[in-house]
């Protein structure tokens, strides 16, 4: 029986990269290629009496429908943290409750995309947002960024060239994965373009609550003045990711809407994950929790970056991110990552070739590094077995001397 | 700021009656609108000594990621209960766990449906189908369907008749919502008109195990000889809703394309509602369980049929589903569910009008009701009301006489 397949499938093909890295799943390998949170970081006999005393309090309704906007108290709590570290203004009825932000993603493509609509986003971006926005059939237009951020002016140019721009998709804290952050200046300076044409700035912000040093910067949403701003968190790198929770802050009349289309997809996130995130973060020191986080991923990002600086042929850049999960390797341009991964593995050490994060291909002598997800022995091991690999690489593909 | 929404929201609508329903949630308000199974069949006490006991023993695995196509064993225990109650023959490899089946519905049409292509359902069919499809633009069309199932001459004249039919959306175990069961000779006579065409059987069976009485017919896909039938099943219904767990089977190909939309719409189903779930099904007597909520709907069921044929006019006919949580009343042609439903709050009893159950329109004169959450005697109460506000609605609407 063949069947037809939407059209959308053509573009939604297995990650090659992906089934290469499922060969890495044996203990001798160290991999930088995943983007988890060290599991040492969880708070696993806090959620045992969260988890005791909810279901025995409590545990019908725990166990039961709820609505699709998400637990209230929880809705509550999500706008309170965002107005007080964020310094947004948001109301509890502007937060709808997800299924981790990947459905945060998922839910913007189907409210705002038709086939051929602009989504403009940073180069490199997240990878989860290019599968997520793939499904609706967009056309991905890369924005140069720098250290500073996404370029205005470049970004001013793009959208006047769109047919249809709806999405500039952003992560201007730490990001996956490129490590980097955005000036004050260059977020003023991008929301001011942005409020020039009808797109949505869809803000994601998994990993601002971990900064290991400087100032916090305001996220555009706290900078809207148009309601312009659909901001995504996530309780998965501050509590854990295995109750896929997540969320989305946006103005009313948009939220609703989201809400529409997460009724058809899951008809809400699940209550019982729902309910052990509010009944723990009402009853624990979330922040001494996220302050562990951040001293240890702090700790890791400083050993590998030693590492790379011992170990690193001259001549590799790198980004030193002040924050979240991964950094950012270029090698010199007549070097491809995904070779470089192939070699890697019969070194034992893997990371993802960076060439995955431009949807429009390119840039294939990059690599993203994860260094939250293991001991720091582990780190230094994996550098040199890296560096090793590139030296080979190098010395195998000498650059031909000019004629 | 006028932002331009995707195409496909036109379609999306909030349900009128959702937001009178909204209305009925005084407590007051006897309400046989919901879908709700009954809390005090949830195994409470079970799932808090579960959850202890996996949070101790292996707290930081069950919080951290997973896998996409869901934890392993839960993956082997759904095929092995699938092969032992229904008698299909699928492999662990064939099955994906979903954030309820309501993703289930939501991911066929993410993997099936382009614009315009054809979705062919019963007549009523259910409604979180309807809103799951609508967002990728099929065209509905209602094949006429009797109390032994959906007709397989009426169903070959359309499908000969469509363009581009895609899906055959099925539930032919205790409709939601009509309660209606197929007939053995139905099922194999719909299978093989369905083989002539190159389309997707997608077989919902959320009630599947909720049988009161009489002998379980096989499911399509336990008929299927030509890879063709996919199922959908839960957790919703034989141990709690709240976890969001449900899953789907397909044949390896194509469960392939569904772990790819899944990745990029929410990247895996909760770690730690999944484990809940194994760990119970493998500690407990899950079949115990079920035969008490078996036991309780049933004379939830009897009490409501009781009731209906000693409260309604002569003249109004409802079906007796033989499990499941729904049955289906068709008033006089020229009553309105809908004029109903608001007379009814005046009465502080409540439904679904049967209308929003046809995609395609029409069918205004029919009401579901719900009779899984409630106690007997507010059955009987809610009953005698409805009974009321029908009463009152024919004396108010006489129909003219002939002329």
């Amino acid at each position: 029986m063949q069947i037809q397949l939407a059209q959308r499938m053509e573009a939604m093909k297995a990650s090659e990269i992906r089934e290469i890295l499922k060969l890495t799943r044996k203990p001798s390998v160290i991999s930088f290629a995943g983007g988890l949170p060290a599991p040492e970081t969880f708070p696993v006999a806090e959620m045992q009496a969260v988890a005791g005393t909810m279901l025995a309090s409590r545990g019908c309704e725990v166990m039961q429908y709820s609505t699709t906007e998400g637990e209230a108290d929880l809705r509550e709590w999500i706008a309170g943290r965002m107005n007080g570290r964020l310094g947004t203004s948001v109301e509890a009825s502007e937060i709808l409750v997800t299924s981790g932000s990947q459905q945060g993603l998922d839910l913007t493509g189907k409210v705002l995309l038709d086939e051929g609509d602009e989504v403009l986003c940073e180069s490199p971006t997240y990878l989860g947002a290019i599968q997520a926005f793939t499904a609706y059939r967009p056309r991905f237009v890369e924005v140069p960024t720098d250290d500073d951020g996404m370029l205005p002016e470049e970004l001013a140019k793009r959208l006047a060239g769109c047919r249809r721009p709806k999405i500039i998709y952003v992560v201007p804290d730490f990001q996956n994965p490129s490590g980097r952050s955005w000036s004050l200046e260059r977020r003023r300076q991008v929301r001011d373009v942005a409020s020039r044409f009808p797109v949505v700035i869809v803000e994601d912000n998994p990993y601002g609550e971990l900064r290991f040093e400087g100032v916090a910067r305001p996220p555009l949403k706290a900078m809207d003045r148009h309601g312009q701003v659909v901001m995504l968190g996530t309780f998965s790198k501050i509590l854990c990711p295995g109750l896929r929770l997540g969320w989305i802050a946006a103005p009313v009349e948009l939220l609703e809407k989201y809400v529409l289309v997460k009724q058809g997809a899951d008809l809400h996130t699940s209550t019982l994950c729902q309910r052990l995130a509010a009944d723990y973060v009402r009853g624990y020191d979330l922040d001494a929790a996220i302050g562990r986080i951040r001293e240890l991923y702090r700790r890791r990002r400083d050993v590998m970056v030693a590492a790379l600086e011992r170990e690193l042929p001259a001549g590799i850049r790198f980004t030193r991110p002040s924050g979240g999960l991964f950094l950012w390797v270029e090698l010199p341009q007549h070097l491809s990552g995904r070779d470089l991964l192939v070699r890697c593995l019969e070194h034992d050490v893997a990371f993802v070739p960076g060439g995955s994060f431009f949807p429009n291909g390119g840039h294939e002598n990059t690599l993203r590094l994860n260094f939250s997800a293991m001991p720091e022995p582990r780190i230094e091991e994996g550098v040199r077995r890296l560096a090793r690999a590139i030296r080979e690489m190098l010395a195998d593909t000498t650059v031909p001397a000019s004629a």
